[in-house]
């Protein structure tokens, strides 16, 4: 079980990181890299060339116009999630148009602004389908948050 | 190899037709529903419930407040790819951000406005991590469009 | 008189403590619930069919692809009250439209964002409708806050 | 029972018309006008102050700088339902945000851009605190429109 | 020369202080009040009956959903000027609309979020209309403006 | 009494005929220019010295990326009515905003997106200041408008 | 003098039209392309490396999530002019954002959403750098541009 | 080799900062100017006169509603680069449409909001059209960016 966590700077690793334990938590190898669709293309397709045939499922992180995803997902065939990161104006809207909005036949499965924990565990549940045991693990964390939602609930009562 | 596509309203019918075409091409058994989240939710639930073990990936398409694919994927372990329906105001962006600001625990894998083509890919992108056989008719596929416009490109010069 | 002020998740509440502090001060019982549409959806029914027969409004809170409100109103005739949060991205934009956009037949009487107060206040009205003595608290709470206005006005002067 | 729909503009009719007609289903008498908050405020007040004590729920439609709504719950303690029209630009953005985002003191129970029909549903809904017997019906039209929504499914299946 | 500075809510004091001490600096005779549309329409309207006939422009601040400029425009036939105030969220967006999208027949003369001293400024510039001895003030003004910008950029060299 | 109507293009002139016709109605001389801030600048500073001394107003309606108005702010004291027309993308927001969001100094009254009536109307309450006899028509205008609505109010009755 | 447009798909012609001809009446050799940054970006940097040396300015044109400027820009110092296409859905402003937002290091030099033509004149004024026969052809369009606005003027007084 | 920067207000001038360093390390001089299209037009003016015939590029940088990009590349044939300043409201947006949504024959090269240093890599590309030189410089200068991303890429590793 593999899955690459590509930013497109160093400075958005904050955003990913809660996503990166999630996966290692769930025995999930995780490579993590920082590769620019814009400063360094070349090296991008050389990553992404050693990534196939070994890697599951690629989260790709990027702020502003942020290419980066769905550059990617025009290189490879394994499934792409797109995690969109608020930068210093728009909200984070532009950058979620620039992944959301990708053109026919090249998609990118999108997760909210922001929304590291979430990339990691839609790439789980995509990695349940080859790996079943998955499935167990995540109903367990799923179990977990809900349990942490009752306990606030009950404190509040 | 199965996918329910599950719409809000039939009248979305049109907007996830082309996506059900492909994925037939595709080999793959689509069940086609219209089910709302709000108007029948518990037959929503049973008919998730008939899923469970037997699909592999769930598109789900909504307009306005958009909260079917969210609901859906709060139901199952089943990857959920939600589709924005564009309606009859708000050109669209009330579906996208009431299916991809999914809040921490739930993802949804979310496409372009209207991109039914699109969630039919990345379901078949997904699938191809339990069936391998995907992959060539999935880079066939690519090379298809490819050609496509490199016909149309020839064709301007 | 019983409302009830569910929030999608405990960290909202700080959103909800002035609402719940009018309606305590108008005599009415509040049940305060923490319960999410997604990670709690069994629970939110359980909760909802406790509330039947016995609880005039549900004030629904709820932040980005706020779906708590619109779940809940679909499970129940009680009127809902959707208070949309502001989250850390998109200034509630998100929460708003996912709310207020609620398709053709489950209705949501939707506030402010971060409108607290506002929504305890249209609860109260609504409820006057079925106990006429609270026209008259509505009414002396209005003269006050034009009392507030009307100092206010003459500290400017 | 007896529900006020107030609009600002007779062009605003065909917006309203389906709710009018599902109140008058309900059984319920409804005042029909057209009054704006700018160019009759005067006819407006003497509307309202003719309403108080006979009317259950005023529903207030209207576009662009959406005051009406805010301008009648200003003036009166009946519940009131705001129903943002789209008009010729913006999207219907412009009334939404008139009308939802009410300051403090004064709710208004916003709906959907052109949700004509949940107004009237609202209204309902609310009214039932007061006449039971709406419940039923209320529940019955429900059951009407799941209806319609799985014989739609049944035809796609 | 009279103007009347009406803000919706105290609060809003900072966002016209400027625009107020300005048209003291001119020589014009500011009335400064603090009352809302919504929470005292009648006093609202006495103050407006109170400022027929000795005043020749209104300034009218507000935020969120913001009534008072309309309102204000709708009963009297002074020119308003209106000031959209940034509020908590919606970064003024909701203020803005609300203001200068007024329907046909009552406009408001809208200056840029938060633009108190601007306000002021078109104040003035319409009452040179009458007063012809402030076009030279205004002159003056600009030229001082005009001046500081030179000598920003005389820095800068 | 002259006011005079600035267009940036004459393919604006449908949005800008309303006014004009308005204005014309009330006595006033009205200039009609066709001239733009980006193609004719020097024409556009010649005819600005011409209207110097003897036009009471000038309304500047522009779309996309609106300078006329501001531009013309910037070159007189005269007020400035800036109407933003709606062009073929973006719905009038790219218009409306580069109208009113004006910087210190240079304020531009503001009207609705294709307003073209409200700004003759804005225009000439702005000149009853300096010609009294306007506001009775302006009154007798406006109980015209009223007594329309009061008309629509009855038939709907 | 040569000039490449580049469009993401053929069905963006009639936008990138007007400028192509522009370009042809400057003397401009002009190679088109239809080319995919997502569905044929082998081929894609295949032809810039036949550009690079013998191309002055590239102009790119994209719709959607459009990546095709950023990703050309990355892969050439030639100045790459961005042309935003608007598309079904969000007017535009998923393209120009996608455009126009780049990250440091990569500038794209963003036109009008549509703006074929102001595409082409701004490809026109950088060559003037190198050409400098072009300023005289660029100040003939100008005043040809200003004679059809003071035409229109003309035509209106 | 000669850039001109041109900010609307002294205040801008930490946002330009960065590109003016940039412009000197590659040799080129800077013109640093602080001059507004509406409170000095004469000025701005007399300095555009100033730089005809001696200047390659043009960075104009603006925040609000930003004319002054617009304004100058109305009054020359030198490339003007549009950079959008973002100010204490609208996130930038304003800033942004006002440049990029130039009409028909004037345009802008606009970059992103508060991109300064990419406005003056864009002066640089398009410089090198006349001066070779600056291509081996930029294309270090762009070595020597993707060198910081790969360290930064290896100290994740």
């Amino acid at each position: 079980m593999k899955v690459a966590v590509i930013m497109g700077s160093k400075s958005d690793y904050p955003k990913v990181e809660e996503g990166i334990n999630v996966l290692k938590e769930f025995g999930v190898e995780v490579v993590v890299r920082a590769l620019s669709a814009h400063r360094t293309p070349v090296q991008l397709t050389e990553c992404l060339e050693g990534l196939e045939g070994n890697t599951d499922v690629i989260i790709a992180a990027a702020g502003k116009a942020a290419h980066l995803p769905g550059v990617i997902a025009a290189q490879t065939l394994i499934p792409v999630v797109g995690l969109p990161i608020k930068s210093s104006t728009m909200d984070g809207l532009d950058s979620l148009l620039s992944i959301v909005q990708m053109p026919k036949g090249i998609p990118v499965a999108t997760v909210a602004i922001d929304g590291g924990l979430n990339s990691a565990l839609l790439a789980l549940q995509m990695m349940a389908l080859k790996y079943p045991e998955l499935t167990g693990k995540l109903q367990a964390y799923r179990d977990e948050m809900a349990k942490k939602v009752l306990d606030d609930d009950a404190s509040l009562r």
